[in-house]
């Protein structure tokens, strides 16, 4: 019942954002009583937590696999452009924002989540750019890595990008390719244009069948 | 009177930091009584406001003449940095966070300069870096003058990049070589190579003097 509660309140989160669900709704998603939910978790933070605990560790595991299964450390930082792209249809583009600003106990594990394995993840990337001659070898690989976690968490800031003038998949994206480019070597470029000319035609099938997406504005 | 009140304030904030200046320490300085200072302002933020206000006036006159003045964007944008080494020696690492926390209605202004001047300030080298073919054609001028409004700030911080790690300096340089280098084509590439390699033998005398300072620190 807890995992069937946990999946159920996800879809809702996700869908509508955290703060308009209610317990009832949970409940009548299940066809069950708020009391059996009551019987799992104390309230809806609860509930948000453990699915967040779940996410990070999901998280954790694809990004150890990027890391081995991708051919270079370019490859490896715009793979998570494509994980996002498959995950952006379910995610309410203020769910973030809404977390961060109505379940601060919820957003500290994220925030933890960022700065532990996101950043050792993404230091390990830089760092294995500069080896492989593919990333500048005067960079401060600390200095970027800090300033990457920060502009992940500012693409979430609809304060800065409202969301009805931005898609959140379309700042992330923007701000991705220039943190990649920024650390390119003249090698690097050689690498990265290959991979971006590979992916242009499956972008393209992509945006098509996305044009009608409210969270997709014209630029 | 007023004016050198304000340029002894300046002095002390920039050196010691606003907070661990008194209305005494000020009018010690200058050999008049805290009763002056009181005649002219009503508190210490009152001074600090001003201080800010005539900042805020002399950056966008130094912005102005920095587009007009440079040869292109590139250098433009890179002359910031020459800037903030030129008044590094004077500021206290903590100063603007020390501001941020303890001074809100003068950091307020501080931030509306950013917002609004900054803004228009990098939205416009953007913009003309795009249409001289020295940026990439592709990219969200918006977008990406957000990141760096951002970045600027996000480099103050000394919760991400403490002051006993960190030099300031070194932390805006490492942000905007990456911010340009992330935006260029192949032609500005080579525009970019010209203006390093012109500056490399400056920067490495300014570096011998600036060996000793206590901001910076070992990479």
């Amino acid at each position: 019942m807890k995992e069937r509660i946990l999946t159920a309140a996800e879809q809702l989160f996700w869908k509508y954002g955290v703060r308009s669900v209610t317990m009832e709704d949970i409940a009548r998603k299940l066809g069950i009583s708020k009391k059996t939910i009551y019987q799992h978790f104390t309230d809806k933070e609860g509930i948000l937590y453990q699915i967040i605990q779940g996410k990070v560790e999901t998280d954790v595991s694809q990004m150890d696999c990027m890391a081995v299964e991708t051919a270079n450390p370019i490859e490896e930082i715009m793979m998570v452009m494509e994980m996002m792209r498959k995950n952006q249809h379910a995610v309410s583009p203020n769910l973030i924002m809404d977390i961060k600003r109505h379940y601060p106990h919820a957003y500290a594990l994220f925030r933890t989540h960022m700065d532990q394995h996101l950043m050792k993840s993404i230091l390990e990337n830089i760092q294995k750019g500069v080896s492989q001659g593919v990333y500048r070898p005067d960079i401060n690989p600390a200095i970027l890595a800090r300033m990457r976690i920060e502009q992940i968490e500012l693409a979430f800031n609809n304060d800065f990008f409202p969301t009805d003038q931005y898609s959140m998949l379309d700042t992330q994206r923007e701000l991705i390719h220039h943190f990649v480019r920024g650390m390119l070597t003249e090698q690097g470029f050689t690498v990265y244009n290959l991979y971006v000319n590979q992916h242009n035609h499956e972008n393209t099938i992509y945006q098509a069948n996305d044009a009608d997406l409210a969270t997709r504005t014209a630029e």
